[in-house]
């Protein structure tokens, strides 16, 4: 099995997060995973959802979506449309659900966290690319919160987050899929986990036959030696 | 660990398959996982969406609701609130995934299957229970097409499929959750497999704390031995 | 003339109404006129909309829905379509204002009654049936507030409600007419009466030629001797 | 019992058609009952819609709205609201039904005529007044058919519809309600006739106490009577 | 150069303000240029949008719609399109910010005054006959905000606000085009100005060839001269 | 008067032109107006809308966009919100007719251009920026065409065209808006020229006070300057 991009099974393609990417957000990340490219902001706002209202806690919700030609052929505007499709909507409430177990809402007050992941450029695991890379916006807004004298209850941070995505591609488990591979793979996985090792979303589809126990297990291993990679990418471009 | 409706860990609640359960689709079925209980047909139409078109296949698209007092609360009919929210969109997407991987699409001919997937009552796994209950409508709907002359390419069933809902539940895997094991679950998963014990999906969350392999692994376990209660639930339906 | 079911012309359907149908709504109902069978539910939410607010009355506004395959050939989701289709729209009005003038809203008090019908298969006269078993539904409902200490101000109930089709088919009138009744009809007529014997609505269309006064007179005396009959199988039901 | 206008039970508001009164459609009428006024065009296309195609006969189809400001309050507007409220897809079913009456569809040939009323001033009876009014453009929009050179086989003019509103109004049965007998009318009752003395719609609506069978008679004779006055004032109209 | 209607360059159409034209609104005009025909409501409401609450001013704001036959092909209505369309939304932005221009918002007070523009008859111009026509049902408006007792603290006009179109016409300027020279002009040019002579909107788009300095300003003089003539026969409207 | 960004009245923003800036579509820049940063992207796709069909000739479109947090609030996903504004609408439809008057589309031949604007920061002036920088990517698209054999009628482009903003800001009048200018301005001015000299749009209001003809023309010849800049900047961008 040779990869299209000649990269080893288990090798990550290059991930540069650029912090501070647009100017007004409070937390503001470009995150690449080669040629997929995603603008990552988080924007903090003064109140909270009415079903949380008064509880003292925070809240943190998630969007997504890509510029039209993004992507190889040019899909239509959603705002044009009138509607976000399935898919958009299945990914920003992945991307939400993932974020929000990076935090601890009650020590959060009653802020809202905005996360808008946009995709500038398509070429596979944009879902991956939004988690990892909102996550590192996600800190610094944070910090802004802190510097304008919020987050009087301590740290909200309870762990960091990272997602990869792992994929059974001409018989073998490879890590993480470029657009080639991932229109080709049998199978594709998406594993979100935190920096001590344990999962937060584990969501495999068989797009050909059917994956088998060890199958999934050895795609979850590979999974995990991105994850450390992709955690020290985090530091890495926090500690700029 | 003691589950509130009394189940052993390894225990389905019971599952009940009624067949030809409306009268005008040409699969219909009533399936019910204890409380929860669903309405799954299949309705079989000439002609294939336009992408698929002068191809000489099939297809088959499914679309899942509830009524609005499906549940302990009631929800807004999401056919006057003018849109089908994410969660809907996400589940319909997962059965129709999951039932084409039932079907060779290229024995089908130039048909369309619509499985619809709608619960009257709800009590946790409503989209486990649509799966494996509209693979017994899809049977019968196959039957009527043959019936009435097609399927002229021999028979495009490839092989059956079912799901379950497992999950962690005070520490403990359990299998088949209802909706008071639902709600305080720390780990949610939804798998779904073929009758030969491979995976077509499978969609871990951990609500709570993040799960670990080993826990996933035991999850999966539990699964595959619901599995092999529910093809022979599929059988003997299909036997009457 | 011969009625396609071989029924008397002031013949009704088999009328059943089976009560707790679902087990999380105040009131639930699955009627049956032959082979129309519909979901009834009544919900109780606290609380008016905003044109009631502070006038210590109550409210009660109906939805109706058919599950796409409920009838022979498959109808596009009213939900993934984006919005209610007139035909939708005008039932659950005439719905909502038959059953209000069932209630005296200043005994209600300050709750919210939705009515639901959802039809899970269509044989003609969906609305009608919808009218006569939400109206048990109803009555279940109000038991169940007054159970949990509401309705202070005595009963709200001032007059039972029923409805049924008529229409001259075959130049005869008929009682109740069946889809292959319906289709062919020259004037369908649906009447929505009160136990006392007053009229609610009366909602007559001439499909194919005009109809006569004596014609009107002809099918308004068959609707009241088939109203008769429907509120004595409300009794019953409600007598279980 | 005195009305609000002075007028006699029996007696019409001032009904004025004006014919002609918009330059672009193939027949336009300003139809006036006393204060209410709708502008009821006719526009002829060819073609017709899908489920006709290819059976050589024709089409009518209505659409009706209110500017914002035709009644005591400013309503908001339905094109700025995104969708067409209940009522406003009632009356224009009604109002598409009524007219179709008057057609023999096989003499039209492959047309579509588009009915629009848009009330620009309300007080009561607008759907009334527009499928009088409308008859009327109707008529202008067959001659104008004519003389482009359609309709070959024959006039497709079976007969002439109007309609009024009747209801009872302090215990008696009066005649075309404006809106202050409206609004505090007990029974709403619309009635749309042919020329020849049959029904095509009878609605009537108990507001507050039902209506006895006698009532209805009532109404529907002074129906009768208004209805003679307005197939004179049609006939008038087209004389000009 | 010969215009189609044998106006001179320099002639306005006919230009009539019929004030009270509709009896429900605060302010009501009909407004025509020639066969441009526009009911121009305002609607008073107390009350301001969330953004100006509590700031002691008030607010205007602009609809504008067209009845679907208004133009020489039937358009959709926006109505049961479900959405307003861009030129719509353009226009009816125009009127709102044109008329704000009129206002001293402080002195308004809390109110909100609705301007509903509907085009009943299209021949080009709609937009400058729409603002034109509406500002003197806005003086009405205010009158009648006074004759509640409203308006404590002075009169909120600021100054007149009227509009016209010019174009370069077969090579030459024209003001005020109608239908055929509007589909026929190389250049468009709205402008909306004070009877100060200011401007206030100037909005030219090149049709064909792009237009030249000199050009916008002998399209300009020519505005200007029109719009004596508008602002005098808004004041004569409003002294009868 | 001194700018908030120190510029001199006459001196535009540093302008930046990046071709190539995703790799997907056949013509994409990002341009920048000092932090105003929008990415346009050019997308051919073969056939035409159906208004042009049969006819040889081809078209051309626009879509604009924002990223939620391009801005200094957080605003609204379109996408989300299920429509685009009317500033959004008014935006596309200015760029669409800008970059429209660049082409001789009898020489496009049958192929359709989408333009699609993304805003990712906005600091003010970005339909001036989108327009200036599309056309770059539009010249890259045409290219495109002509490499894969398309365009074979000759070269359809007509002229350059590039925009920019004006403004009365402080009594003077000032070229090239930012954001802190735009917000504070008298007059906004939005002007669209050909490279020889000639207008396609302008588009002025006023915000505050009314502007003078005098001060008209003195925006005019600043956006004259700024335009020999800009076209300058083009071409020196088209020349790497």
């Amino acid at each position: 099995m040779k990869r299209p991009s000649g990269r080893a099974a288990d090798q990550l393609r290059e991930v540069r997060i650029t912090r501070n990417y647009t100017k007004h957000a409070e937390g503001s990340v470009l995150v690449e995973f080669g040629d997929t490219k995603v603008i990552c902001t988080v924007s903090v706002e003064s109140g909270v959802p009415r079903f949380l209202k008064g509880q003292g806690q925070g809240w943190l919700t998630a969007e997504y979506g890509m510029l039209p030609r993004a992507t190889g052929d040019r899909n239509q505007r959603e705002a044009s449309r009138g509607k976000q499709g399935g898919r958009t909507l299945e990914i920003q409430r992945l991307i939400g659900r993932s974020l929000r177990a990076a935090l601890d809402m009650s020590k959060l007050g009653e802020f809202t966290l905005y996360v808008d992941c946009d995709v500038i450029q398509a070429d596979g695991g944009t879902r991956t690319a939004s988690i990892t890379g909102s996550m590192v916006a996600l800190i610094d807004a944070l910090k802004m919160i802190k510097k304008r004298g919020g987050l009087k209850n301590g740290d909200p941070l309870k762990q960091m987050i990272a997602a990869v995505s792992v994929g059974m591609y001409q018989g073998e488990p490879v890590l993480d899929l470029d657009y080639p591979e991932d229109s080709a793979a049998e199978t594709d996985l998406n594993v979100v986990m935190t920096n001590a090792g344990g999962f937060i979303e584990v969501q495999g589809t068989a797009e050909g036959a059917p994956f088998q126990p060890e199958q999934l297990n050895a795609m979850l291993a590979l999974a995990q030696k991105g994850m450390d990679e992709l955690f020290a990418i985090q530091q890495a471009a926090l500690a700029d």
